[in-house]
């Protein structure tokens, strides 16, 4: 596992233990954390440590996939809030300091498929 | 770049030429696409091409991201169909050929966020 891999795998792992002291030291200060799709943002490590900590419900992840490479990498979440399953996608970007600088989340939601295409794909 | 992250490029470029023939030579013939947003597959190179191939609209995509490891990689795209802005999440998992046998594709939609936490983002 590349260190920034593992860096990403300790981000999560200390985020589902509620370790937020142990979050603080992979994170850089400055660090800012945006959700493109709803144009919402967060910057430096105090507001994202508080945004994490209040984050409402009785919520669980576990990573499905970690992609790294030496620039950055990005992870796949099951996550659950109750009875609720989401997926969540978030890229990281480091810096030389191998500290997380930038995060960029993604949080996909069912859709119905278009109808002209029903001839070229099958359903699961 | 890594070998990997090249074949993702060269994916999206001959996607982009409409190279059906130049597509072909990263993928392998038994490969599978998934959508799990719509739970859409599509099994095998051929039914593959052929999904791509009648994609409605003057569409054109840019590739803002690849991330890449020995496994696989990740690449995030800028979309466009007409005056519609998409972007493409795309999970690809390559075999010992170097071939892509898999691609996990993720079309993120923008949404209101959720009113409980307005005090701790900014929007932008």
């Amino acid at each position: 596992m590349s260190e920034h891999a593992a860096t990403i795998r300790r981000f999560w792992q200390t985020t589902e233990a509620r370790d937020w002291e142990g979050l603080a030291e992979v994170l850089a200060p400055e660090m800012v954390y945006e959700m493109e799709q709803t144009r919402e943002r967060v910057r430096g490590r105090a507001a994202f440590l508080r945004f994490f900590g209040e984050y409402p419900g009785d919520w669980h992840l576990t990573v499905r996939r970690v992609v790294a490479d030496e620039e950055g990498g990005v992870s796949v979440l099951d996550f659950t809030v109750g009875d609720e399953r989401l997926v969540g996608i978030s890229f990281f970007t480091f810096g030389d300091d191998g500290l997380i600088h930038r995060i960029d989340d993604v949080w996909p939601e069912p859709y119905e498929p278009p109808a002209d295409r029903v001839h070229l794909t099958e359903r699961f």
